[in-house]
């Protein structure tokens, strides 16, 4: 729960930037947070820039491993298939996200990126960790935009 | 094939590095290339540095926009799921790929990432030009590696 309360206050900055309320943290072997982040996508002129995809960077760096052994990753929202596969190919243990995204995810939704047989390392998921929390912020995000 | 040339030095530059050699090239509505990169993963511990999400953040970078509207981009290699899904967000116009990749590719293999409803946009897509090329190159990096 504290993880997620993390990223749910990284996603809450990320709306103050403008950007959709999505956050980050990678937790390493000993527990701590590793990387802690929201999406940059505006501001850094960067399409890649989720949430997940700059943790998983930072986390790397201050690792210096392209690996992330028997690390977690919290997200407020469920990945994209982008963020997916980079999970993936990062070797994180455990993926803890907390609302569904039947229109962008691409782990429960879209292209199921580690249900087919094809995908290297699959991380255990946890789904709808303080989910009403998360949707409710992209819920006001989006109502405030339009 | 000009671009692909391109691509192609890129992924033998990469295999200097000690990197599995993919090289990609982004187009710009000009018809010049905008970025031009390899992959660089170990180089800089980073999970996500493959050669397509590296081009598309420098492409971006230069545009000074997160969205590579009219561009397009050349790979030797089928682009996993997570490119794929960058591609996608970066809106990039056309994807050209030299080998196709069974094991790892997520375009025309596993998560098939622009075949779902919920893939808000899709690139035309060229599979296998100057396949041959790219392919001897990768047996030849693993092969070497064994």
């Amino acid at each position: 729960m504290e993880m997620m309360v993390l990223a749910l206050d990284e996603a809450r900055q990320a709306a103050t930037r403008g950007e959709v309320p999505v956050g980050a943290v990678i937790v390493g072997p000993d527990g701590r947070a590793l990387a802690s982040t929201g999406n940059r996508i505006e501001e850094l002129n960067d399409p890649t820039a989720h949430a997940e995809v700059l943790a998983i960077r930072e986390a790397a760096a201050n690792l210096q491993s392209p690996r992330l052994i028997d690390c977690d990753l919290y997200v407020t929202l469920e990945p994209c298939a982008m963020c997916a596969q980079a999970i993936s190919l990062a070797r994180v243990r455990r993926l803890v996200f907390a609302a569904y995204d039947p229109k962008g995810g691409g782990v429960e939704h879209g292209a199921r990126v580690f249900s087919h047989t094809t995908c290297h390392h699959a991380p255990e998921v946890v789904g709808g960790v303080m989910e009403s929390y998360a949707a409710q912020m992209l819920k006001q995000f989006f109502k405030a935009r339009r």
